[in-house]
């Protein structure tokens, strides 16, 4: 058993592979951001199939979040992931790979929506909220788990959060049934050596349970990030095929694959893929790295503006965006 | 004064700066290799000028290469960096910017093409070689020295090199006349690990020398890595605005100045010449991350065969290109 050890302590630790490291692929689910899950089938259908090829641990299809703040003549369905849209897709899901769906506090009907495990598909809930949303979040991780469910907790925006409360939050969360917490970079603002501290306060806080890497691409850092995560221990790291997500996207599973060397992962589904459904995806929608993003990630800001200047006809206006963040802050 | 300094020594070593730390533009050095330096003078000058408002250090303007071997009728005027050429741009440079070229081993007529520094606008020569050609940079850099010139050293594609060659270049390189040594990563392949080990290795090797990065972004680790360096003592990086640069890219300038914290460095010059220079360039070439540069880098290849299909009308057939690498080697 062989792995990606600590920075120093082996001469060459990338040459070999951790078996107990996991990738959880969020595509269709923050990708979904930058349509309004307005997907077709056929694509979500050749994203779970690429999947299954490459030996991607989890697949996270969706959120589940209410139809009256989201409602099905303007979201598509994988912002709901009822029973029937997922199996449409991924029929009972006969594979290796685990099925999530996402539920954020304050947007889910979670009690009502979230069916008991076996009249499922889904294998795992994401628990998603803010940090002063943490309240909603313990009776949703506990609702999951006694419902059957593995359960992971992402909160959001850690950038954002001082570190008392962030070490407070944790420890609210130690003593639940929380498979995994992920250390959620919202806004890609951060750098190599504040993973390292999160990853580090993570793990020494919620001891026997795994921890997770969320990285954005605003400052090109998601894949370095999700790199440095992995060196200080963290197991779990989400990806995005072709880096598809809110904003400047997430970090890129055809990267994180090539990085990971166990042997059970495979590139070529992925770049068929991307070959096939996400060049004519670009032709209609906007992602990736792009100047507005750069100024919100450095700023740690929430890329809201940056997405909205990109969707306008302004999008190529760098300057004039550069100043307005100047000034409004 | 206060410093980015080494890992965990301090609490948030990010929130300040390394007032030593220097930035070297390489834009219209690497990104000619994109176009064959065919750039309008337009351009440059537009690329100069927002270097100096933005407060760089460094900015290197061209190769100092044969005309035997990249002539005149194909090659544009930055791959020779001839005095006039470069004075049509920066005139005497009366600028806190220092203007540097590069001179490859075996491409380069040195001896007569490097004027004295005493009739030369130029300030710093950056000598670059494989580590094959030690021997010819050797005479190349005591030559440039000679001249007046602050001297630079690049050993290229360091990722395909066998550890004990480097430790034997390093040390014939160590009593030589050089201001800074640098860690270049040709194929960007190199993960944060790696530069870790590179950096450690050269500040070890070459006492009293900087030690620089070059970085590419074969894998988006370009800016990653180049922090990596700093964080291990690099005190010189090289980027390039908007990445422009041979296939994949560089370390954007305009991500490494956001990251830097020296309040010399002024972020909003290279916003304006993206939007006005860059975004049209964009239009004509072919430049930055994309996946078959993604295959050669996990592969620590050469980028050539990935640039050549990125040229050909076969630039998206990914699975092809990726069938075609893993059953050529």
């Amino acid at each position: 058993m062989s792995s990606i050890s600590s920075k120093g302590s082996s001469r060459a630790p990338w040459i070999t592979y951790r078996p107990e490291l996991k990738v959880l692929d969020c595509t269709v689910r923050d990708g979904g951001l930058v349509n309004d899950h307005q997907f077709d089938e056929s694509f979500v259908k050749a994203v779970y199939e690429s999947l299954v090829a490459a030996g991607v641990d989890y697949m996270e299809i969706g959120y589940k979040n209410a139809k009256r703040f989201f409602p099905t003549d303007k979201f598509g369905p994988f912002r709901h992931s009822d029973e029937e849209a997922m199996r449409r897709v991924v029929g009972e899901n006969k594979t290796g790979l685990k099925l999530c769906a996402m539920a954020d506090a304050g947007k889910s009907d979670w009690k009502k929506d979230i069916l008991p495990k076996k009249d499922s598909v889904l294998d795992c809930i994401r628990v998603a909220c803010y940090v002063n949303q943490i309240p909603e979040a313990v009776e949703m991780i506990v609702d999951a788990h006694e419902k059957g469910y593995e359960v992971w907790c992402n909160i959001m925006a850690i950038s954002t959060v001082n570190e008392n409360e962030i070490d407070q939050a944790l420890e609210v969360l130690a003593p639940l049934p929380i498979a995994t917490i992920t250390v959620v970079d919202s806004f890609g603002s951060l750098y190599a050596e504040q993973v390292e501290i999160l990853v580090k306060k993570y793990k020494a806080a919620m001891p026997g349970k795994e921890v997770g890497m969320h990285a954005h691409n605003n400052q090109q850092l998601a894949f370095a990030n999700s790199i440095e995560a992995i060196i200080h221990g963290a197991n779990r790291v989400d990806c995005t095929i072709d880096g598809l997500g809110r904003g400047a996207g997430n970090c890129h599973t055809e990267l994180m694959l090539g990085f990971l060397r166990n042997p059970k992962f495979k590139l070529r589904p992925l770049v068929e893929v991307i070959q096939n459904q996400f060049l004519k995806l670009r032709q209609e929608l906007d992602w990736g790295p792009s100047i507005p993003y750069i100024i919100t990630g450095q700023r740690n800001l929430h890329p809201r503006a940056a997405m909205e200047w990109r969707e306008s006809d302004k999008k190529d206006r760098f300057l004039e965006f550069y100043d307005k963040i100047v000034t409004d802050i």
